[in-house]
């Protein structure tokens, strides 16, 4: 059986988790916390980087900071993991879903600006895939709008959008907040985690507070206050510094961890092109403005119908393949809240995309197992 | 120095997160979790329990699942941690502050009928120190009302009410729903951690939702449908299975932590009681109906002055001695929310109560120690 997804170690999680508990202090903002913050803020040049137990939970942070209300309007894709958009809902938020493009799981950014009303609050492009949605056009129309942006980039640790003059900027250091997911099926895991990025200043103060229940510790801790206390609404979205230093030894790994990813992303790639146009799928589509950061392998097929006789074949060969998102447009919970736009796009790749075994420890005698598997059908 | 607070370990923390490791999977709901899960339910006769990445999410997931909606009123005591309410807050409550015994910190179980109006939904007992608050009356009230009871039992592992017929029933057991947490500076720990404890059936289905982000996940996994999608708001609210798994060395110890934990309370109790007539201040008080789960060991000062006295010079003699809460119908964020009255008992533990070193690892001789230097103040 080849596993789609199986967590990799770098050898050191344990040996820093030994560390961080004989430290004493296993609560959060440890240690390793700080060590991870300091690593992501200087290697992204993120303005400001606050684990959290979720990328879910960095989510929610944003939508408080924001001052999420009841009414406000939040453009999201509808091709996206529930949480995305539910920390929002769960202020009060409406969703204005939009289609993806036609040859990419990302938003359309053309279809944005009709989508704009004057309840509208925020954009959040979600970086499928770890590849760069088109980030100047969304950032042009936000700042027209006076909109908010928060990337969602739950996949897209180590990948850049590409600007015209041709320089790559860290996904998640371009909105004004970005959220990334550190849970076991992402490229640098500790089992369930995320981190919140804030890129502009207005909100840094205020971030701390809601991270911290509502109270101003933070700042007591730092001796800038004698006391501390209930300030604001908050949560306590925090993660132990056991999950920061299993973290830790996952970003000290980190360029290692991309290699090999990309020599697994290059090989499927390079051995199913050839076949692409016989076939009844199509391979994943890089923009000139993206990079790819090799978070995962999948394909987009003709029809469902082949598709589920795809997953069904290479499954009864021991190959674990799985589809991924259905439209959040047409779920149980949002379709009659959803103003009745068709989005085929979104529909197509809910039907038509499948994702391969992608993990740090597939072999290259793996993929061609599962490419010539692949052929046969 | 005599450190307040220490994490204990009891030395499988480690071996347990690597067996969780190695399983392959590190996300929610591996097989620590179900360890845990299972090892609560069956000691502590709850319904079903649900690890938590925190007892302030337990809260939060309590919130949703009783529908708090805008104007909501919750009647909580003044005197505990801001996530008691905050968790109420974020979903639009309204916060009728409680005022507490004159002779102990938990709530004044006479004083909740006069505060009950239309709007009333819930009342929030928080059973402080482990001690049990006035249970059989205060579910009578809810029951006559037709209100909804979530304990607070954040500091209440292994801590019982005792009822009229002399039956030890374990906090957390009584009300709807309850909260545990599991941070570092309580019994047993995980760093950050809880659970939330449902004891009525209605609400089961749909919190194994609440916590997977809004989405039928659970059923999913248990074969009972054939995909899984979004059906209701929700947050990510399982930690991590590391966290689990260092949850489960502890609770495998709950016995021997207990024991030892019981000794160092009564030995402050029994040094310190002969001086308590003369003393400016008294020790704690156990209920008829209460157990003593030795979470902590407090004493109250006879004012603030000699309160700031008191931890000046143990502070001096190496001895971390601290306050705790602050009245929050007096909090920046909630003072002029609240209706006015004056909660003079809340206000008095605010001022003058103090926390003495309490962890597993103190030695008699350090309470000794302690003793005696609180007996040359």
């Amino acid at each position: 059986m080849i596993e789609f997804n199986k967590p990799y170690l770098t050898g050191k999680e344990l040996h820093y988790i030994n560390q961080s508990v004989n430290e004493g202090k296993i609560s959060g903002d440890g240690i390793f916390t700080k060590k991870c913050h300091e690593f992501l803020e200087n290697k992204y040049n993120f303005k400001k980087v606050l684990l959290t137990t979720s990328c879910t939970d960095a989510l929610e942070m944003a939508a408080i900071l924001l001052g999420i209300k009841y009414g406000d309007e939040v453009i999201a894709p509808s091709y996206t993991f529930v949480s995305t958009v539910n920390a929002f809902v769960l202020r009060g938020a409406k969703i204005i879903f939009i289609d993806s493009e036609e040859d990419h799981p990302n938003m359309d950014a053309n279809k944005i600006e009709e989508l704009i009303t004057e309840k509208t609050k925020v954009i959040i492009p979600v970086h499928y895939s770890g590849h760069a949605c088109d980030m100047e056009k969304i950032m042009e129309i936000a700042n027209k709008y006076d909109l908010f942006v928060v990337e969602d980039a739950a996949q897209s640790i180590d990948s850049y959008y590409i600007n015209k003059d041709g320089e790559s900027i860290p996904i998640g250091s371009i909105g004004h907040m970005s959220a990334f997911s550190f849970h076991e099926t992402k490229n640098i895991i500790s089992g369930e985690g995320g981190m919140l990025v804030i890129n502009d200043d207005r909100f840094i103060d205020r971030a701390e507070i809601i991270r911290e229940k509502g109270t101003n510790r933070s700042m007591f801790h730092r001796g800038e206050i004698s006391k501390y206390g209930w300030v604001d609404i908050g949560s306590s979205f925090l993660p132990s510094d056991i999950i920061a230093a299993f973290l830790y030894a996952q970003l000290e790994n980190i360029e290692k961890i991309q290699k090999r990813r990309l020599e697994l992303w290059s090989s499927y790639y390079n051995i199913l092109k050839p076949y692409e146009d016989k076939a009844q799928f199509s391979l994943p589509i890089l923009k000139q403005y993206s990079s790819n950061n090799a978070h995962m392998f999948y394909l987009v097929c003709n029809s469902e119908k082949f598709r589920t006789n795809f997953i069904n074949k290479l499954n009864k060969n021991g190959i674990n393949v799985v589809f991924h998102y259905l439209s959040l447009h047409k779920s149980e919970y949002y379709k009659l809240k959803h103003d009745g736009r068709e989005l085929n796009n979104s529909d197509k790749y809910s039907s038509c995309l499948v994702r391969l075994p992608f993990h740090f420890n597939l072999t290259i005698e793996n993929i061609d197992f599962i490419c010539n598997s692949i052929k046969k059908i």
